[in-house]
């Protein structure tokens, strides 16, 4: 048994998706592949467009064998992370021998290069790092200049200006720090950037893929997203649980703001953003309005969103303090080789496997972090329109194919 | 200068109020008229359709000569807790000689002997109450019972059943409590009932006039309104400030109970309906149906509705225990009249009057009941769609005519 580990948001499932998946069981010759996959909300700070289930259908549907939930402290949080959170998961099955990720740059050497200094952190690439953040630059940023600093070499610190070499790198330094025997491959992404907001080309990228159905509908995408796709968010939005936006949580976050709820235990709030947030609340009722006034050099809107979603789902810096990594595998859905696979994990992790949600507190130790995804899914289901139900984690099927 | 006083909601102020207000003037030969007025929320446990300037401009276009706020949370308590604020504050004025209130019943007599009932409490009288509580009848409807009980008079007792009367009586038994020399009036009320859901006859009850509203537009109300009702309605519903309903605030609402917000400090809560509020919305996204689930023989939907209120304005029973009544006179409009008015209230008067919202950390010295008026206002204003600011106490103008 071979096995291929990705890590995925399927937010939704589209055709370069499929792509990525196809290519890296090519490449790595595996024979059975695991998701690790965002839950209800995403690293863009954002809930996805369907549930966890909808996307884990998905999954199964484009060839994942066997699909089990980031938990949402990780889902949600920075790409080094978002990165540790899932790698530190994979590792935990015992049964993964490969990764494979999506990367604009399509080689390991230079990623490689760059995770490994950054891992290791020299004094000199520390210095100028501190200098570019104290100027107000972007981590991204301060971090991309640093390097080329210390290396001099304009293409490897440039290898740093897109978002799926970012993630790359910290995949990479995620195994290195772990001592992870997992190898990494990675594919050449194809098709348009992961924030272009166009539908073009082969392969159009999520971002575009969900504004255009926040515009329009789902018929003007459906030559970017394989048929499955198609047909479980028509399913869905017909039944009323999706599409779910960040708007539908407003009246939430308004009312946090404006009632004083305190933003300073929330991980990346620093630098009195929290004054900078509670002001704009102040001035406007709309969230765009308000992540508008917000931002700046330093705070991207990604940033500025994924504050306020900790701040609705109550996660604060202490719980990534006291947790090295998720303590349980949220399995989502399976089919036949999935459980085999899940089979092979039993006997060989030393981490609690969840598939009765209502047994959770007897398997898991600590529960706080699995209690944040609970919760997490007790706020997304407020965005279904004519289905409501609480605590749908302890009810919901697990998707077998 | 001979003073009326009257205690109002006019959400939104109709041909029913009008004939109050002109008759009461007649029946007091007052030349002067203060109403106190709900703020943005209203004893049935909801938002005001409009916020409150906007009511207080109807106010004085109808004849009022000055507006005082209610405070919000007399505003949105029982009848008993809403007519003792109302008065207290009418009275602590220390100009209104009389006020006037409409009650189906239409006349004193009645009315005067069951306040006076109620107000001392008989050992029998408390004695059945309390029975027919424990076997689970409302409030009303048990001290219907047991005023029947110890009268004997069917009359009498029956004179319980409408809300206004209710209302009367309450504001009876608040001025007797407080000694005021107010003298109180009445007026028969006319047309449909209070809680009339349909359009009919000379006077609308406002609960059909805003249920037509929500359904329809505001061209079917404009026989039950006066001409500039309509004006004010049309106009804020254009700038996007309106119709405001409970509904707005239903992601905040299950939020806070998928939360597990405490409940039981809420005024009114007891006899575990926190605990089958809890239940309720795990069950529902809707808060209409939850409020269904919730309701029972003890518990009306605007007993379950305020409740929900005071969770989201963070108003809870020791605020009242702490308070006699308001301490501060909160003005939202006047015309020449009222102008003179304000003059005479601020020789005699002992609590501080708020013209200057940014004034009241010095004016007023506990300022917990006042802060909850400002969060209202936050609160409500997160309804508005094209207009967003928060803290709009400190920046809206006093209404002048």
């Amino acid at each position: 048994m071979e096995v291929l580990g990705i890590v995925v948001e399927y937010n939704p499932l589209h055709n370069g998706h499929l792509y990525h998946l196809q290519e890296s069981i090519k490449i790595t010759k595996c024979n059975y592949v695991i998701a690790v996959m965002s839950g209800n909300f995403v690293q863009r700070g954002e809930p996805a467009i369907l549930d966890k289930w909808q996307r884990a259908e998905m999954a199964l549907k484009g060839g994942v064998d066997l699909v089990i939930e980031l938990p949402v402290i990780y889902a949600t949080s920075t790409a080094e992370n978002f990165a540790y959170g899932a790698i530190k998961l994979l590792d935990s099955l015992k049964v993964v021998d490969c990764i494979s990720f999506g990367s604009e740059e399509g080689s390991l050497e230079k990623l490689t290069k760059i995770a490994d200094i950054l891992l290791e952190e020299p004094p000199e690439y520390r210095k100028h790092l501190k200098k570019y953040l104290e100027n107000g630059l972007t981590f991204a940023k301060a971090r991309e200049l640093a390097l080329l600093r210390i290396t001099g070499d304009k293409e490897l610190s440039k290898t740093l200006q897109t978002s799926n070499n970012i993630l790359g790198i910290e995949y990479l330094k995620a195994l290195k720090k772990i001592r992870s025997p997992i190898v990494p491959f990675t594919v050449k992404r194809k098709g348009a950037l992961y924030t272009s907001t166009k539908l073009e080309g082969e392969f159009a990228s999520a971002t575009s893929i969900r504004k255009t159905i926040k515009d329009h509908t789902t018929e003007k995408i459906k030559n970017y997203v394989p048929s499955f796709t198609l047909e479980i968010l028509e399913r869905n939005f017909s039944e009323g649980k999706g599409p779910v936006y960040f708007e539908h949580f407003s009246p939430i976050i308004f009312y946090l703001l404006r009632q004083g709820h305190p933003l300073q235990d929330i991980f990346d709030v620093a630098e009195g953003i929290d004054n900078k947030i509670y002001k704009a609340a102040a001035e406007t009722n709309h969230l765009k309005e308000l992540i508008k006034l917000v931002k700046s050099k330093r705070y991207t809107e990604s940033r500025i969103r994924r504050i306020l979603l900790h701040l609705i789902l109550g996660i604060d810096k202490r719980l990534f303090k006291e947790f090295d990594g998720p303590n349980y595998i949220r399995v989502l859905g399976f089919n036949e080789k999935g459980q085999k696979i899940l089979k092979e994990i039993k006997k060989k992790s030393y981490i609690p496997i969840i598939t009765k949600v209502a047994q959770y507190k007897e398997k898991i130790s600590d529960t706080r972090m699995f209690e944040k995804d609970l919760f997490a899914t007790d706020v997304y289901t407020l965005a279904y329109k004519n289905f409501g139900i609480s605590k749908l984690d302890f009810y919901h099927p697990i998707i077998k194919l």
